[in-house]
């Protein structure tokens, strides 16, 4: 039961599954792999762990964000971890999991640190084979950011900080991937409180000119979850236990 | 940015937050360290992942917990990953955390397999202070069986097969901490329709022998997500993001 040398040489990497909206569609960015394995290959923005540098996790995760695509997201929470044997060829490694969203407008205005380096953006609806575990990462990132948004104000974050009430409308139904009744979602969320309106602030013609909206002050860096769905995707899912 | 041994040499386990019932309460299984560090000191059932013996961090964590408790539970899933520089005194480490739950009955039934070692059990409301970070990792297993339980059948993995109404609805009270009104919770429970009656199964006296119930058998296995609560414990519970 001593640790021998062989079980000290575990990889452990972060890996970043960034989601943006584009062409009011929503997005995933990816970078080129550099070397080996998989050089060239589209795969999430990731690395090692540098335990020099990094204090935590999370702090390697953006690092690693920052250094491959120098994009610092506002949202950023651990995902999953990805933990075996067969999903590195060069070994048992760890791929400690995390998720973040970003305005379109930081992804416009980020610019690659490292040279060479850069992202690209893909629909969520059609990632391309992706680099060791990949595709199975993102398919369980965007599984939570739906899971999640039904029940919270977690879509704002791909919002710029003033917003009208048709982009939040327009947002959550992006992020759900489902049509979102517009009167019963504004009552919903005038309910949960958790806007408040820009004041003076409108956008638009001279003729009805749309009402800006922000995440209320005191939540504006916090994540707020409901005691109720602003929607709800998938009444019936079930999460498997070990049988 | 070339992977150096330096970064090779992260330490890797798997500890296990192993929740059951006991004297109507919500109890977690503890272990004491048998070497250094925190030698002789309660922890949680833990671990190196073995790379040659563990395909993934699920079977890590089956075989932690069988070797060090003999408990195979029904039901295990990942919580959270805890990965730093300072919370294990040998260095830069990754505990892969997960959750489990188990009827009481495994619990009598299961023997130590590893000679010395054993378990013991502790309720949540009092946990003593425990080695690394451990701590920190009982309190998330918490929230996160009670903000699922509010929404699932989770809390039916702490019962036996077969259980009577009253069982279940104590065990939901026990697990989220608050009261639960009963014929409200027996009509919730109903319209989820997620249990069965055990056809002519009763138990107690001659005198109104209570109905006995079973998670429904397509279900057995697996965890119901509901979409609507059972118990709201905390509605304005709030989770941070990045600032």
């Amino acid at each position: 039961m001593t640790q021998t040398n062989r079980d000290r040489n575990i990889i452990v990497t972060v890996d970043v599954v960034l989601f943006a909206l584009h062409d009011k569609r929503l997005h995933v960015v990816l970078t080129r792999r550099p070397r080996e394995p998989y050089a060239g290959q589209l795969a999430l923005p990731g690395g090692y762990v540098h335990q020099q540098e990094d204090i935590d996790s999370l702090a390697a995760a953006v690092r690693v964000l920052r250094t491959k695509t120098g994009i610092a997201p506002p949202y950023l929470e651990q995902l999953y971890s990805f933990a075996d044997g067969a999903r590195d060829p060069r070994g048992w490694s760890v791929s400690l999991g995390y998720f973040a969203l970003v305005d379109e407008s930081v992804l416009r205005a980020a610019q690659s640190v490292e040279p060479g380096f850069g992202f690209e953006l893909f629909d969520v609806s059609s990632v391309p084979r992706l680099s060791f575990d990949h595709n199975r990462i993102v398919d369980v990132a965007l599984q939570r950011l739906r899971d999640k948004s039904a029940y919270s104000t977690l879509p704002c974050y791909l919002l710029p900080e003033q917003f009208t009430f048709a982009q939040v409308h327009e947002t959550y139904e992006h992020v759900m991937g489902v049509a979102l009744d517009k009167s019963a979602f504004r009552r919903k969320l005038t309910e949960m409180d958790v806007l408040e309106e820009c004041k003076g602030q409108r956008v638009g013609g001279a003729h009805r000119p749309a009402q800006l909206f922000r995440v209320k002050t005191d939540l504006a860096h916090r994540l707020r979850l409901l005691d109720r769905p602003l929607a709800v995707p998938n009444p019936d899912k079930t999460a498997t236990g070990l049988a």
